[in-house]
């Protein structure tokens, strides 16, 4: 008999993974702020490989409100294994010369997608997450329409990491910006013993049969806390941009390598 | 100064309670299955005040995915303050001859909603509880279509407590039928010492401007599990009616005391 | 057959309470940090039937790592209906002229605990609370020394509480004081519908067979953070006093009422 | 300016990875079961390189429930980095012709712990546990004595995973056996894209200054359910051999790669 898996724990049938195997599919509800910060606490944030963007003290703040399946599609009919939420901080840059973005911290609240999120390069933190949700009857739901406001808040590790207000104003001719250009993390996993990490990579995220609706476009309040365990005071906002909000969905194969992090001494 | 709140913690301002005042608006995604179980087992859930209903086996098992708010709505853009799932087991009865139907277990994954509950008469517990959602993009989601299935899940206490799948077939005519008739909960709230609750009352639930979506018909597939605190084997499912999947939402300002309950030693 | 239960849900076996019937065994361990505030924002917290302490902005925050079970112990053999954890603030006060403590705020982690608060006048909500632990083995464990390190978190509804570390000196003479005069808190139920409650009466908490450790005691650190639900600005620290750490049990049989408030519209 | 970190997220100061630098200390109170099941079902869940052990159906079912910290100590005092709980599953087998053990299936209750786990080649999912604890004041709390009954539980993706009573007889000669040879788990990451794992490895891991209390033995009960996303009925118990209560702390820096397991390609 063979051991199987995706990803461990191996087992006979396959099954017990924490990650099914790729492609996934994903369909999400995202609430997007945008703002500038201190550029230099950006470009403090990015790898030797990448350098500062256009505008580069610009910063996504997203919450995305998943549900994600395998091609079989069998976690929608169970859905503690396809629902999640996620709060993830986006700073744009450029890779040779190419505009890129790239995700700097991310919490969501679900272990599969943590682990699937490690996989492909985003360094997921577990938290708490809320995001006001559209509803088909009833009051207590906003609409799509100008004025409604749409809220969002994190917390994790007993830390209050972030709240935000989107006031609904007009659908928007642009969507948002920072996290547009093809995002670029690092994928990072320690070795059995000493200071160089087995994989410590940068890699290109992909997807396709990608499906938006309308985005509609708002003010955007949001306040990052002073006691996080990372130094979110230091990409906190010094200009609001513009707020979004829209349905969003893809699928996702893996992800592309494009260089190999240089394996210095990083963890002194 | 003056303490204030509908609710404790009573605090200068008000806004420190748990619950704040009536009426709250609700809006929300239903997932039931109906089911025949024992008869005499739904009559041991009842009170001395409730008879047996025409089809006395026949129970509704609920996943309700929620929004609600105040009337002023400022829980909406505070999501943490307005979303919750919770899943409940309601009977079917007879008071005064009339049709009733009675919440015997419930279970929330929110404080203001388990607090809430209670001053209804749903004597909530907490529980962790996921339901399949609709998307508007992407692969990641089922449609209203025939053959889309929609799943739920609930543990509480470190217990399974229910999993349940519905599959859909067509738009129903009659939909759901056993939680129908007015729901009539027992409000209990034991004294400060002894046996005798200080409250302990047969209320009628009501609420108005209610709205409803189509609600979509199909088979239902539902296990209660064995190891809970709560004796659900009891009333386990015997034969599978149908299942049904909609949005509803209405507005609550209180419910209406229809009996007191004797008040004999239940304690012992 | 009748329905059982001390609180609902009722049950023909009697087991389904959300809570037990008293009486209740409690042991637990504790990490306290005293501290002065304005005295008019304590004030403005009090019952019309509760005068100012003595030193009237005194304030104890307290956190509280519990097992508690029922007289015949069935629940520390299935430990998730036994342990909790919570945070409370409470203040001094006087009544009919002798000295008295109040909880103000509290939050707990468990539904059981949650409920048992409130038929007991403490209004609590949930929230994620951590307490340092000793352990028997190994090195990341404080011990009971001079230099020691205790600290403790809490947030609730995605907001941070509080913060406190106390560092541990030499074994007290005196112990806490803030929390030492008999609680007074106030139970209170809405009604079916309308603005006066059905129960709202000033308790006093009692318990008997109390075991306490040695008390250690030391400086203390506590923050308590701006963007929470209630106004806990209002009573932040103006001056630390002592931090304390022991362990404390006893078991409570239920509380006396002695007073009823006055039932004003409080909702408003 | 350099990004720093043994794990991502890396930042400029080092202080935001999920995962300080190794060494770690831990200290822990440990709760075990161990039993016999179909040695046929234990000779699946190994790899290749690893045999059956001399008993080859005994398994550990083993509650942990633990505080751990970098070797400065400072997670000690905020507990949410330093605390969690797990419930995992061991097998023996042979390497090269020696006894070692192995975990096959486990689940925690932090995110950190999630993530150092998967570094040392443990498969961690995450899950709710709970497990009896002594306290040093009160009744509610087993004393360790004849008779004396600790419990536990653990449920993950709304589902029962186990529930285990140990009731203490007398201090043990020979502790627990199973766990006892040196574990040789899978490290295991996955690649970019494509069915060849990036780090695929076994590895045996140490552990220094170990210290352990006197270790109870009793009588042990067992439940594994059967409706897991892992196949544990297949390792459910047979016959019970007898459980364990003790405390245990040591201090880890890494694990030892002793073999690189063959890539074949295992996701289908």
């Amino acid at each position: 008999m063979t051991l199987r898996g995706y990803t461990a724990p191996l087992s006979p049938d396959g099954r017990a993974g924490i990650v099914p195997p790729p492609p996934w599919h994903y369909s999400g509800d995202f609430l997007i702020a945008e703002y500038r910060t201190d550029p230099n606490a950006v470009a403090a944030l990015l790898p030797p490989e990448l350098g500062p963007a256009e505008d580069p003290g610009a910063v996504a703040a997203i919450f995305a409100d998943w549900q994600s399946c395998s091609v079989d599609l069998h976690e929608l009919e169970d859905p503690i294994q396809s629902q999640y939420r996620e709060f993830f901080i986006v700073v744009g840059a450029k890779f040779n010369g190419r505009p890129v973005s790239r995700c700097v911290y991310i919490w969501v609240d679900k272990d599969f997608a943590m682990y699937r999120g490690w996989i492909q390069g985003f360094p997921k933190k577990l938290g708490s997450i809320h995001m006001t949700r559209l509803f088909a009857a009833g009051r207590a739901t906003p609409r799509l329409e100008p004025g409604a406001r749409f809220g969002a808040t994190c917390t994790a590790n007993d830390r209050q990491v972030a709240r935000m207000v989107v006031t609904l104003e007009h659908v928007s001719k642009t969507g948002p910006t920072v996290n547009d250009p093809p995002m670029h993390n690092t994928r990072h996993f320690p070795a059995a013993a000493g200071d160089r990490p087995d994989v410590f990579e940068l890699v290109r995220a992909g997807g396709y049969d990608r499906d938006v609706t309308e985005v509609w476009e708002g003010s955007a309040e949001l306040r990052l806390y002073d006691d996080t365990l990372e130094d979110l005071q230091a990409i906190a906002p010094r200009e609001m941009l513009r707020g979004y909000r829209f349905s969003f969905g893809y699928t996702v194969g893996g992800v592309e390598v494009v260089a190999q992090h240089q394996q210095e001494a990083l963890m002194t």
